[in-house]
């Protein structure tokens, strides 16, 4: 792969080969990507990618896989322009990047899963696992089972039960974990370090991760080639922010687009924010909190990329902004009764957080202003109980149809 | 719209203007878009639709809009190989269009109501409204909330909560008929007599319809302009069915395909099949039923479009199948465990219903057969209850997980 140069280490530089691997061995910084820019800035054109795929892999020649096989169909996610919601929040060009409709388990999980699976493939492995706090796990179960790897999925025991059914359905083996995210995951840890399996978010973590990026190339030509002003996403483990990052910086440097303006906001629901209280408190280390929060796919006290992500709002000048799990709930309803667009918990996050920057005055009127959303809301559905009107209940005749409906609404 | 001649009766031929209405003040039949194929032929290519936008507007020239400006995004979803379905089934060619991607409500209404929303912007209504089963009225409801109409959505009392929560989100007012839908259909027929609302599946039917055959043009042009041999897709009113074959024989009509040669197959659950019924006892008219299945999106008694829906079948050399509600969940587990798709109830019909047509031999090994999945299976989660394998619980350690996963597993 000319185009790959290996991984390196974050913290200390140190090279490695592709494989498998995802902790130096020397300071046990993450490892990392790295791409011959030069090599693919003379190969890669606006045009090749809209000649592509409609799908993730248009962006192949920045994604670290040679020959996708998994996950043919994910991505190129609708960018649309939310008319509503930017007349409410004083922005004439605000877009939300919908990921509620990713295929095949609505979510931005499926980006990185098929860049995980298809590198676990090209690694040769046969099982393949995750630790998850929900919609990675639905992701990994259905993409394995129609590449035919055996899958393990380990979530926390408490997760939303739609969440739970949504990966049993593809008949993965389910592990419910007696604990919360960050106990799955030091568990997964242990057993990737003595099983051959691929755990995509751990092991596979460097490639998986790069699915991420997709995120922004797609943002970037959907707008016709331009970068956002401002962009606001979700932050569990604190990947994802961190790859819209890279993902814009990669353009920049292979010549698709003229400046790196971009301001990137950071949403985390407040009963798990420790990347967001970092921010605050000016430290560039994020101590570990206990999750305590209805958003509990961003329910992450121990984020991974914490200080990474970190690093991306100073970098590019943006902030960390929290929601509680009433402003979660209204930014869902917001988003759907303003776009017709139903997110999942942390996508109500990301609105909630968006709506306070913009009542702040983080961005200017005419800035074009990307949120991100990253599930679905049949997925946290449960969280809704008792937050929505009533439908109301008729006899099928047109007198109680008038009686109870008419006179009440008209 | 020179594209567009008026609108006809199906029954007597009487001919109207482009208006909102769906009755034949003659003889009661259906109203039914025209179009002027020469005119369309002249100017429609391949070429032109591949230019287009990545949605269901690439089909403008068949559609009976001017003016899109609702739903701008549904459509152009994933038509994928389904090889592990397809070895188990003796098919080499076959492919799931999955709809349970749509945007932005996950079921193919997301089409027909792009269309009859934009309809009904261009005929100047404030009020939308529908009669439903679940899917509609979740799509209406999103659909609405987006481009500022009211909205009223009439739905049967005992939906799944899923469907009934998935349109109150968007803030609609939810009527909830004690009744079946063909209950509901009846009260609203006279609700639309009375109020000038745009009941999308009543007067504004003729143009709703045409929708779906978005569906037949988008598997062609995603075969690369062919044709596939057969076709299975669910029933509930017949509307798609009619539709899809309509679809197929307008590419024809303007030479985007050179012959017409698929086989169209509906699917019917068991409990709810007058269509299937009246095939089966050679009738050319339908005997509404008194639904009784889990498939409640296709729950239909009475059905509208069913007599034609039966002459498409006749007409293509197609047949109809019916599946028990046992089936229908067997159909739902299939679909995920080899192809990582979760499908609905209809979806779980259609895909019972291709199982048992490849087994009794209606296809040959190298036919490409197209199997039409209409919605996704978070929106009727609830029949899957005692019907998947549990997780498994452990705690947070290696020991754990040992004795209760690897030894069972492995
Ligand atoms: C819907 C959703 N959004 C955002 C995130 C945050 O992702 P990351 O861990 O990369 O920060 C997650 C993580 O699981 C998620 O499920
Ligand atoms: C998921 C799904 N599939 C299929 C159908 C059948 O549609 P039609 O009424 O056009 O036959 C419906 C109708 O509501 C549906 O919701
Ligand atoms: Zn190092
Ligand atoms: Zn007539």
């Amino acid at each position: 792969m000319t185009k790959v140069k290996g991984l390196v280490c974050r913290e200390c530089g140190k090279e490695y080969p592709v494989e498998p691997i995802h902790v130096c061995e020397f300071c046990f910084g993450p490892l990392e990507v790295v791409y011959d820019y030069q090599e693919i800035k003379k190969k890669l054109s606006k045009e090749k990618i809209e000649n592509g795929p409609k799908s993730l892999w248009r962006y192949i020649d920045l994604l670290p896989v040679e020959y996708p096989s998994v996950g043919l169909n994910a991505g190129f996610t609708p960018l649309k322009k939310a008319e509503n919601l930017g007349r409410l929040l004083g922005l004439e060009n605000l877009y939300i990047k919908d990921d509620s409709v990713n295929h095949p388990t609505l979510s931005f999980k499926d980006r990185v899963v098929s860049v995980a699976l298809s590198k676990a493939k090209e690694f040769g492995f046969d099982t393949v696992a995750c630790a998850s706090t929900g919609n990675l796990a639905n992701s990994v179960a259905a993409h394995a089972a129609q590449a035919g790897f055996n899958c393990f999925v380990f979530i926390p025991a408490n997760l939303e039960s739609q969440k739970i059914f949504g990966s049993l359905v593809f008949k993965p083996t389910v592990v419910a974990v007696e604990g919360n995210y960050d106990d799955v995951n030091r568990l997964c840890s242990e057993i990737a370090n003595e099983l051959n399996w691929a755990f995509v978010n751990i092991n596979i973590r460097p490639f998986y991760a790069e699915g991420s990026k997709t995120l922004a190339f797609e943002v970037v030509e959907q707008l016709g080639w331009r970068a956002p002003d401002a962009v606001v996403a979700p932050a569990a483990s604190g990947s994802l922010i961190t790859k819209i990052w890279k993902g814009l910086k990669e353009l920049y440097m292979v010549g698709l687009l003229d400046s790196l303006k971009t301001r990137v906001y950071g949403a985390q629901a407040e009963g798990c924010s420790p990347i967001a209280q970092a921010w605050k408190e000016g430290r560039d280390f994020v101590k570990p909190v206990k999750p305590n929060t209805i958003a509990k796919s961003i329910a992450i006290g121990n984020p991974a990329d914490g200080i990474y992500a970190l690093q991306v709002t100073k970098e590019s000048s943006g902030i960390w902004e929290t929601a509680t799990d009433e402003e979660i709930i209204e930014g869902i309803k917001l988003l759907a009764e303003t776009e017709g667009i139903f997110t999942e918990t942390a996508g109500g996050t990301t609105i909630a957080v968006l709506k306070k920057l913009a009542e702040k005055g983080y961005f200017s009127p005419k800035e074009i202003v990307v949120a991100y959303i990253t599930g679905n809301g049949y997925k946290t559905m449960e969280v809704l109980e008792g937050h929505l009107p009533e439908s109301i209940r008729i006899k099928p005749t047109l007198a109680d149809f008038k009686e109870k409906i008419l006179v009440k609404t008209l």
